[in-house]
């Protein structure tokens, strides 16, 4: 209430006690100046009430929300499902516009708010995780494959010519998707086995880019979160290397956020030499449903070249969600869940599920090397480009039951390859087979292998 | 949010929108300004969002919301599941003080503004429907019966040798019970029949006043809202009885306030008479859950010492419900519910309800006043003072689902009379006999004739 | 959804897939189970999800609910703000019906099974947190000092003669106005020091009841739940009198089921002696919205009779909102609630605010002794039966800040003794002063002495 | 419950309400059986308290919700914010799986439901609006605008060696920018006026599609929705032009589903023709927020080939919204809702929005034919290919008041030609230029002009 208002109760109950409630009203306001004032995360998480009091202030200021209103406004933002509106906070009219999924909606000054600081607290959090020169960043309503596509996209309007994507192998089926949506060839560059790890094969990038002229190369794609027994890309040699031959440089980080080490890469790749973008999925990161990224880098016109490439506006949901969970944690208790995290991912438990993985790999020669050699050997695909196929094979029960995930079947895909001569017993596994130009890899997407 | 943060915000997207926004804004507060000015239900009913917005702004004033709280405070207020602080849009502190339900609470200034403001819209609902002089009203989180038990005790203090209710009969059990409870003997004023209703026998309420003695009375207990063929007591006639014998008036007003013609009669019953209160429940008159009535009177005082008689402080939850149904629906809204419900009430399908319903206790005997006369007439009965019996008939299968309700048994109590001759076909009916000191009486509750 | 609609869903989704979600509804089905047969609070605390879950299925059950009710069941259970009927979660019918608050309803199985269940979790909390012999309890929607003027009431009809409670002296003002409202004289027992304490003068209450002749006393009023000075009344020795005077014993137990030495006192007290009731708030004990208690006690045919003295249905919302947190909380979570209470009443913490407190007393003579002769001292009352007047004082504003709470002022009643001669400076107190036949007392209800 | 639940509950209640209340959960049972059965939008809407049951039963089968879950899987599906987890009825895995945004997600079988029941309610919804032989549709959480760039990557695996779209120029800055993103060029075919408005010129997308040779255009990418005096394109036409050629053909149908003329068009259109895809948006057409569209077509396999391109699981809010939705106002509330729609932009008021918008347009030159001329006639634009440039021109200010919207500015792009030579007090218009290989032009938004 306003302070008019407050003169008013004070008629109605007492002058001191209102002026108790006024003040204390002036605490939840000074918490949203400091955050309308800094754009930062708050030290300390918000309590629920001073949330919902800030979402119904931004609600207010949308057009859809505003008192008779009528005429020629009125289909805009017409929701007829009070639990939808509800659910939404009434703020219903997304993020964005049509040309810019970062810009300000002159109908809805209230979602362009939460869109501008939804995207300077995320902005925040990323430094505070570690990677303390990042320029700018934006959340997109995309999961990260499809935001890592807007990104490739985005290369295409600066690098006309180029159509390889160099990408240090990673077996997740996203990341490869992600590249032939956006409607390159991926160039997949295998790893090497340092001890029980597979990691970069700088020597190999580097000739790849010399064999396909750095002209013809949109980006280098690395991957800095995944699991044993493959490590995070060596990010501050790749990043000198697309310094040195100027090739632009995508960063997958889908789960990185919560890991000072994928973080840590990434700063110091950026120091050394050129990060372009580094994507990253919200749900695990921020502890959010499934369904939104964070788009990020160091120059901030290449960022908005990004937002500006997205036909439309998008949903707020991502947004508002984070934006909830980051006000409610607060900065401290952002940092506490990325040190429990770390107690996670460090400890003895990570190590025997290292360990663990490792040998499930080597035990059924589906990771490292053994793979693509394996599947080319087949020699007998058809070499159509960019064909996709899928196969499964078969897990033993126990595993299933250890690991407790329900192995995921491919839909009748054309199984290619795969488990002949294994007996039904053996590890249920997703590939997916694809020939392009270059070569014919048979990803496998492990099931049981993340923590 | 304060002028301060909507400058600051000015910064993040453009003033021009915020200034929209915080336009908007200042609609909302002045539709709160209005309520809080005039005290009156608005005449055009409140968006969700405005409600919201404004139960929030109530909330923030709560001791139990104020940031950083801790210490000596603490324990009040405090909720341990979050599904239960938000359905209670965090007023938890509920309303009154140990001194009484309708003061203001130190620590709550918004949970006490809720509760005025209130208080000050029912009333102003109170004058719409028509009684156009009621002085004061107040919400109580208890059922209409125990609301008029709470009168009585109050009337107690005021005539401490009293200890007689004269009621006309009205065969509804919870009226009965809040004398009962109250700790007075109810005295039953048959009603006699004019054409097919049953009216006030005020020539009977006269000399029973007359053989009581005025100073022995308590009060006069009148009904307003009855079924056919009950009709309205003749409450001018009764309500200026009682200011010659110099006796309170209580009026049960259960239903009334949907009725045009119920609350005329309160009116005029307070013109020409003394009517020192009405009582009417919250549910049915305001569409909103069991459980809250209205107390409302002429004399402020009585209203207030009324008020004072409630030990402790009471739940916020039925003075939120209407409180909420009442601002979003508006004045306007609640007069076109009240025109609804004329249409339903006046029309033909009520006449034909009221003679289906005469006709039924014509058959059965149940109702007029034959009878007390049966009951009186088995003259076995022990006579205990005050002894509450109940009994229970049968009614035909086919009456039964005509009427679409579930007959309600009592549960096994003494059956004293009743069902003698009559086969188990018969109507299905709950009595409750009682003998005081003066007659035996056995009420029927007909089962089947609320419309 | 039952199993037919799972199997539908296996043709939509995988039937392994639907066959976990099968199972997994069916471990929710499993909780209400449990809740269903044993009545007892879960030990482990139930997921929002189930607890949610299971209020829609009782929703469901409430002809309110029904799909395409209409007719004549229509207007019962009709909520116009949808605000209004999702905070409820649709359980709209109230408890109780209008002869019995704890009976079935027969148009609302739901929110019957929800009466019943929270009675019978509340009462195996009851046993849990120590009085174990406890027999039967319900949830009335009511504040602690109006459920123990119902249980007053209803001794009425059980002692009609009776006009007298023997009150062992606690400055609570609404305990006080309990007996008030329920038209009954106080009988005010002054306590004794020992020590720093102030306990139960039994010598006292044994006199007075045969001053007054047992028949003619209502009752014995005891508390547990107080501050210090004054320590929990000696329930056994008071249990022990009531049994052999044949007076009934009223327990006023507001804040004790947290203590786990209020419970023993009652257990103890109802195993050597007689215990009619014992009434606790659920706001505190229970962390749940003022506005609710709970009347217990050992013999179920009297806590019953107590159940059917409230004329009418009553709201649901008190109930819901302990259900709800019980629940949640389950056996394990209320019990650990308890042992932090504990280490709050009974660490060095609580010694020191006693000593504090004592020291305040008597530095102000506010209590013990002197403060009824003080005021009969004054003589010049008017002795008007059943009077009631309140005074304020001042405190100094140090004490207050000291003590984070805002005083509480009386509202302009007639001061009648109180601050003549001390400074304005001096400790804010509000006093309840009320002149019986027997004798003139003085409440004083300290301000700054809860914890 | 389930029917052991019910024959507990049997035993706290009567047996008979319990039954009341079994027989009342089996009449949701029904309606859920009805639509898992049929997968159709229920003929009536459902009650809030269906939808809502509904929705809780599919969350409890997400894995995320089930009970004690713990370790592997925990990661899976936390939610950190009680709000958020709230305001997505814990529905949180998202749809999809990396492989497919309408695949099954093992984890997730509630989830899945929503996700197939959803595609499965809009298709016949989609039917049921006048496009009755479509095949097959998904609802994907992006805009319009970026799911039509989503059907032109699609296309680019097909026909490999294509890169222009055909496009009769529609002002809607989202479409072109579809194209732009896909990265494709778009050959824009300028309209014909016929009487005062303006159609599609056939001959010129044939003369078109044989100059570029019909192996080099992606497809034809189409309009319906659209404001005057610009009509729908001519589907027919362009459909059996495609059909003709072998040339895939979009249509941007983004608000066509109210619109029975556009759904005919499209019905037809496929009858003679080829139309691959149609695109709509959910917002306008489904009264949901803003944030997702549909892609539908004739052909199932390659509306799966386009799910099958979105890399990554996907937000399940745009879904749950439109479910939501469309549950709650069942097929003849929407069918009520197009209705009215019908009558608002048949009658007389949208004959005078567009007499006036073709006047808006004729007085300031903005639209028809002349603005492209206009733009090429500056002659002096560089070249650059796919070069995106924007402008802003003011509006005078009682246009903009009149239109009751706020003018959008765009964001301080390189202005390139407009205003020059116009006063401030002139139309505040945002116009796109683009230099493509092939011609210039200028995309004019008129800001006022939709209804």
């Amino acid at each position: 209430m306003n302070s008019e208002n407050f003169s008013l109760s004070e008629a109605i109950v007492s002058p001191s006690y209102v002026r108790k409630g006024s003040q204390a009203r002036r605490g939840h306001e000074q918490l949203i100046r400091h955050l309308l004032e800094q754009g930062k995360c708050p030290e300390e998480g918000w309590s629920e009430s001073t949330v919902e009091l800030f979402l119904n202030e931004l609600a207010v200021m949308d057009s859809n929300n505003f008192l008779g209103n009528c005429g020629v406004g009125e289909r805009e933002g017409r929701v007829a499902s009070s639990l939808v509106a509800r659910r939404h906070y009434r703020l219903i009219h997304g993020i964005g516009r049509s040309g810019d999924i970062a810009a300000i909606q002159p109908k809805a000054a209230g979602s362009s708010l939460l869109n501008k600081l939804t995207n300077s607290v995320v902005l925040d959090i990323l430094k505070l995780a570690g990677v303390r020169s990042v320029a700018s960043c934006f959340v997109v309503p995309m999961a990260t494959g499809m935001s890592l596509t807007l990104c490739f996209l985005t290369l295409r309007h600066r690098r006309p010519r180029a159509r390889y994507i160099i990408w240090p192998r990673i077996d997740q089926k996203s990341c490869f998707k992600s590249m032939i949506t956006a409607g390159f060839e991926p160039v997949v560059v295998e790893n090497v086995i340092e001890g029980d790890e597979l990691r970069t094969d700088l020597e190999a990038v580097e000739s790849k880019i010399k064999e396909l002229g750095a002209e013809n190369v949109v980006c280098v794609h690395s991957t800095t979160s995944c699991f044993a027994p493959r490590v995070p890309d060596r990010l501050e040699e790749l990043a000198a290397m697309c310094a040195k031959y100027n090739i632009p440089h995508i960063v997958n980080n889908a789960y990185g956020v919560q890991s000072s080490k994928c973080m840590h890469l990434i700063q110091q790749g950026a120091r050394v030499g050129r990060i372009d973008a580094f994507v990253q999925s919200l749900d695990k990161n921020f502890m959010v449903p499934v369904g939104g990224a964070i788009i990020a880098g160091f120059d901030e016109s290449f960022i908005q070249e990004i937002s500006k490439m997205y036909p439309g506006r998008a949903s707020a949901s991502p947004s508002l969600d984070v934006l909830i969970t980051l006000l409610t944690l607060g900065a401290r208790g952002y940092k506490k869940y990325l040190s429990e995290r770390k107690g996670h991912t460090t400890g003895q438990g990570a190590d025997r599920k290292r360990t663990h993985v490792s040998r499930v790999h080597v035990a059924l020669g589906v990771v490292p090397v053994p793979l693509p050699q394996r599947c080319l050997g087949r020699g007998d695909h058809p070499r159509r480009r960019d064909a996709v196929h899928e196969e499964t094979r078969q897990v033993p029960e126990g595993a299933e039951e250890r690991g407790g995930r329900s192995a995921r079947r491919s839909p009748s895909g054309s199984v290619e390859s795969g488990g002949r001569g294994r007996r039904a017993a053996e590890l249920k596994c997703e590939t997916l087979t694809v020939c392009n130009r270059h070569q014919l890899i048979c990803l496998c997407v492990p099931l049981r292998v993340r923590p």
